[in-house]
C-alpha cells in the first residue's frame, strides 16, 4: 500500500509518500509545496492544489492521510491555513476517495507510542522506523511522513480515521 | 460587465451575477450552492468547488467578487469556512484572474452610502437598484448580489480591491 501524507501549511506544505508491505515500511520520497509571501492568494492556492495534484499522479496513492489542524490563537491564520487544506482536499479527491485525518496525539501515539512525545522524538522515530541517515528536513515534510506511518500502521481500524 | 458576487460559506455559498452598463444594473440570476452536514468534507468542499466552476462557465464573468470573512469567535468555524473559500478561489481563478474582496463594512457602503448599515437595510436597496419586486432570499444570495453591486459601482478603484 502506498500512502500519501500530507501536513497542510499555506507557506510549506509538508508531504511524505510511505510504501508498507506487512510491517515493512519503505520511504519512497518527500518534500514541501511552498507558497511564497507577497504573492496573490489566488496564485498561492493554485500552487498548493496543482502540487498535490501533481503528487497524486506521480506517486498514484492507495491513500491519502491528512494532519489534523488545531489552532487555539489566530482566526486569521486558520482561515489561511483552512483554505490551504481546502486547496490540498480538492485536488487529492480529484484522485481518490481514500482520505484520512489524523490528530498530532495520533501521530505521536502510532510513532512514539507516547501521545505527548515531542517534535524530536517523533522525527528520531521516522528517522529510525525508515531507516534513513538524517532526521527529514523540513519539519513539515517529517510530520507529514509521521502521518503517513500512522495511517500505514493504523491497519484495519483505519476506516474509523477517515475524513468525516 | 458581467461580475459574479460570492458569499462564501461552508453550508450555503450565497452567489449572484450582476451585468453592469454605465450606471444601469441588471440582476442576471442568484441563488445558493448548498451542501449538508453529515457529509463527508472532502464531498462537501468538491460540491462548492463544482458549484463555482459551473457558476463561471454558465455566467462567464468578467469579475469575480468575493465578501471578505471575518471571525471573532470560532477558530474551528474558520478552519471550515477558510477551506469553502479555498474551493471557491481555486475554482474561480481557473477561469479568470480578476478576484476582488470587499469587507462588510465596504459592501455596505458602497450599497447604502452608510458603512454601519444592517442587514434589512442593505438587503431593501439590493431590492430597489435592482427592480425586484422582493427582497432576494436567502440572506447569503443576498448578500452575494450586494457584493456584486459594490464591485459594478466601485469603478476606476477597483484595482485597490484586487484580491492580495
Amino acid at each position: 500500500m502506498i500512502v500519501l501524507g500530507i501536513d497542510p501549511g499555506y507557506a510549506l506544505m509538508g508531504w511524505g509518500v510511505v510504501e508498507s508491505n506487512g510491517s515493512r515500511l519503505k520511504l519512497i520520497n518527500y518534500g514541501c509545496v511552498e507558497t511564497f509571501a507577497h504573492t496573490p492568494m489566488q496564485h498561492r492556492l493554485r500552487t498548493l492544489y496543482k502540487g498535490v495534484q501533481d503528487l497524486v499522479h506521480i506517486y498514484q496513492p492507495d491513500d491519502v492521510a491528512f494532519e489534523e489542524l488545531f489552532f487555539a490563537h489566530n482566526v486569521t491564520t486558520a482561515l489561511m491555513v483552512g483554505a490551504a487544506r481546502g486547496a490540498a482536499i480538492i485536488a487529492a479527491t480529484e484522485y481518490t476517495e481514500n482520505l484520512y485525518e489524523y490528530t498530532p496525539g495520533q501521530i505521536k501515539q502510532a510513532v512514539t507510542g507516547d501521545g505527548n512525545a515531542d517534535k524530536k522524538q517523533v522525527q528520531q522515530m521516522v528517522r529510525m522506523l525508515l531507516g534513513m541517515q538524517e532526521i527529514p528536513k523540513p519539519d513539515d515534510a517529517a510530520d507529514a511522513i509521521a502521518c503517513a506511518i500512522t495511517h500505514c500502521n493504523t491497519g484495519v481500524a483505519k476506516e474509523q480515521f477517515r475524513m468525516k
